[in-house]
């Protein structure tokens, strides 16, 4: 099924996100990050082909902008949560 | 019509989505990733497409980042609902 | 002209949305797949075109993954709407 | 340079958006259709190319369900500025 | 680097972007338009490139499309910034 | 693995990001672009593969709009944090 992994189970036992709260913008820019990396490994979760996708996608410009616009979108999110850290 | 499909209609009779609210942002997360699910299962309800596809998409880089894009859309609502987890 | 349709006009006369309020989040993704739907008919109201394209752009996972973000974009606001339903 | 028009100058003296505010969620709906409209004339002006360009995209889905989801970024916007119509 | 030009550093020295605040919505959408641009012209500024590509995808359906959704994410933010104009 | 570099730990260790704060929107519009360009070292560090990638994508306009939409992104977070410099 599209945007399901059969293998993602095993790492839903750990606790990888217990807040969005950081200490400063930069972890919660750091936070971001981690969150649109796990909506790429949720999906999937073989680190073979993870591997082999990485090496090509970060040799295109329009991959980068694109994985850049993801994290934004994340955080957007954890800024919100945070109160911007004002 | 796009966006739509004939088999839809079966499973809207059960109750899938009683509440935004989770108790961790982590579950927060997964809820994302289910409403995501959903707008693609709505859509495309034919498994056997769903499986075929998945196969394919799940090994291209830039469906994964499109992926994880998808799932920051539905997990910003799904964070604002739980007033961020705060 | 981009973005319009000649026979959107004889279906405007209906309401189709006469609030953005619903009973359960559930209600309120179908309402979300809704205005979807709505967006897509209104720039193309020709149902023969709309269904052969629907063959084809919901047998492809991309089509798919973007059906689903549009849905996400649409149920932000019904969530909002609806105060995330606390 | 882009997402600018020589064209597009006349067009800006007519007063086309005195208001975010509509009645009702369905005209808000309708408005964002506007905006979506006008943000691409801003771009292009020449009518026959505005023509010959929409024969295209309105026969392909994934044009469609673009411009659905540009729609729904308006459509934000809108309902927020009418509070939702709560 | 992506997103990046030598020769931007010339113009930021001007002030073009003193405040958000704007008298009507129609002048709000025509600031988003401007924040559009400079988007582009930040990261290209080479006017000969600019005109020469703005050719092109201006006579594309789906640059169009796209333009329009980059001109409502700003527009989102500028209409935050005045309250809708209420 | 996606969206991660090998090479981003050392300039991890700098403080980059201290605040969303700026002093006028102008500011605030720079520091997107920031964010932008972060998100994209965060997932390629390698100056050489940056600065090859520069050179087609700064040249397309797709490209180039697709800038202008992620620099939105990161903007739309900077404005709210910054209560709009209102």
């Amino acid at each position: 099924m599209p945007l399901a992994a059969q293998g993602e189970k095993d790492t839903k036992s750990d606790t990888w996100l217990p807040s969005l709260m950081t200490e400063t913008p930069q972890e919660g820019f750091e936070l971001a990050i981690t969150l649109a990396r796990k909506g790429v490994t949720s999906t999937q979760s073989n680190k073979e082909v993870l591997f082999r996708e990485r090496e090509e996608y970060s040799q295109d410009a329009d991959s980068l902008i694109h994985a850049s616009e993801v994290i934004a979108a994340y955080f957007q999110t954890v800024a919100a949560a945070n109160d911007y850290w004002k």
